[in-house]
């Protein structure tokens, strides 16, 4: 049956032994949004055309926290990242932007942590830099999206 | 009308000027959920009581991550913070891990995006922690629930 | 005479005491500049109008290298900044783009080093971002313009 | 045409994809140096040979810095360095401290920051000593000298 | 005769050339132990049974300390772990938490650094939470256990 | 009784608050020692008279990890440190290099940690430097000697 892996059976955490992992090309991709009022979502979507660009920060932001993932996460491994993207969507309706991190790398385990610290924090620098607008936003559905390499095979969200 | 306050004039970002502003005691409390399988949701549930701690491990990763807010959040004041707790709760009809962060500090401007950073920050490495058995876990509702001190006053959420 | 205060008298180096200073607004101005070829002259210039911001991105690392001074300058003291900001300018007729940074505190000691850690950083940052088309680009005159409060007063490059 | 690889088609900011590139040995050489008054050049120029060693200093946060250039350059990859060294050399006709970075791995795409970080911080951290008798130092000609392995092949400065 | 390999024949401290060295599966073993009163031992001893983790908390703090190493020892290489685990044991007789920390890595250098690194944490982190009831808790032999992989082969502690 | 303020009553962690306390000048002096081989241990005093500067480097690494004290150990209060000293010593007949950090702040809570920590880790750079001609060297008596400021006043070691 599937277990907690991180921890031993004495129930101890530790950073699981991947020495015995092969190196594979693996690839994660996750995704989330925040939805905000009216006004800061106007002010978002004007800033990606003039000034004031809320989305190319958040961008840097969700970058350079996806490097930093094995200090922010516990029992994650350092992994020599190869590539990192950011994307972000308007859906209008409901005023939210969506944001799509997409996570590479040639090693011995996966980057979907990495993928959905990329997202969080994207998401949480959008919050900071609309929070004097509104103070209400709400940041969600944070979740993998797809998993690529290693010998658990390809995840696919449904 | 209020505005984006991290640009000046011209639009370039900047972390804004807080020298002018007095020192008071301030508090911020964010909340947020992490909902899982069946199964996860059982294992971290029964690791609180014996061997396994999940949420042990997250409560530490979320007080970390908040001292670390102002290097992940580009334009965000480095600030003494005077205090971090964070609570879990269970909601057992929705397989859900609720989390609740509180932040204080006495200083010259407010905590929102460490308490928000803390909740994040957790419920990642509750993922992390629960992802070899569930790898469908949605991260949601990550918001601002109180705020005081400082010349905006209380803000609570509806 | 003037010592470097940095060491004690055998020589050791410390982080010197600051605990007996007053509190006191402080600000620094430091800048500097990189030039570059035509072609990535024209390229950084272009972006900033329409896409492919690379000032952007390098006013965000600047900001966030300047809260991380402490953590890079062996001897320098934690400080919770106050302000942080970065302007960009261009010298045509040399190929130059000028760096200009400012911060503030409301501290016991001078904020020269993260000024002069922000011009540096946003400059080695648009040289990274242009280095695919450049690599021969010389980052230069990073120097000091003004420091105001604490005991020493006011200095003001000539 | 040369392109800022650091941007896609749409100008949004990325960490390229170095998945597809072949792990070698590469090795990429930076200098620069930092000018100071006569008084502040003696010190240093006297700590090298008995107490109140600034370059010994000097060295070691450059070096760590190398170490530290993914979390400081935004698009940079995280990469596990090899070696570095970092030598300094006297003009004396110039006041100048001459600065010299090494910086090597095996890897899948090449050290020019970290070499080229390593020689400001360590630039820096000479000014942040020797700032109590000179505020005046000027920093400059940070540059690539030499660049080898990977696709693109040699670089030399001319 | 064996030389500091940390400096050049001028003595000048450097980050030594590993990229020559074969990768291998290294591992490393260290430990420690912290001593404390009769009460402060108790409460930690009840700790690891019910509430109140502290040996959890010391064990996290361990962990992620060894990912930091590079970060902490100046030229210590950077490593992507493979593993790392921590275990406590108590000696009662001597009101000592015993610490052992193993380390292991696919790499072309060892990971002595970081198996030390951990277990001082690990020590640090207990007096850290005990330190309200104890201010005289003593940490002591911190050494390194066994050491295997690479060209220097196994080292045994006798 | 005395407790484990690190918990709250249901013994979960939290970084405890110190909003209340009063701000008060505070000291803490921590000490400790690395025993090595006569061959480490004569290489590492000649260090400190001419090349090879063990020592410097040991006492640039303890400065600069006393400031990352809140980084590394989960609860402790990130603080504006305002000195930190670190002295060596040599006890010939034992083969000891005595390390003693001595560590100021202006603030609401003590500096144990930061002394502590700035003790452990110039330890370790010693041991990271001498490894190559002695693996067997040994870490002990790690030990606040003195801590002065804040309610609980004056702490002496016997």
């Amino acid at each position: 049956m599937a277990e907690l892996t991180h921890f031993d059976q004495e129930g101890s955490a530790r950073m699981v032994d991947v020495g015995g992992k092969n190196i594979s090309e693996r690839k994660a991709v996750a995704s989330g949004w925040i939805a905000m009022s009216d006004l800061a979502y106007e002010k978002v979507k004007a800033g990606t055309m003039s000034k004031g660009d809320v989305l190319g920060i958040a961008r840097i932001a969700g970058i350079m926290a996806a490097k930093k993932t094995s200090d922010l996460i516990p029992l994650c491994h350092p992994l020599p990242l190869s590539r990192i993207n950011i994307d972000f969507s308007f859906a209008d309706d409901l005023h939210r932007v969506q944001i799509c991190a997409t996570v590479g790398v040639t090693g011995r385990t996966g980057v979907e942590m990495e993928a959905l610290t990329a997202v969080s924090v994207a998401a949480l620098t959008i919050y900071d830099m609309c929070k004097a607008v509104d103070k209400a936003m709400v940041i969600g559905d944070i979740q993998l999206q797809e998993k690529m390499g290693g010998k658990s095979g390809v995840y696919l969200r449904k």
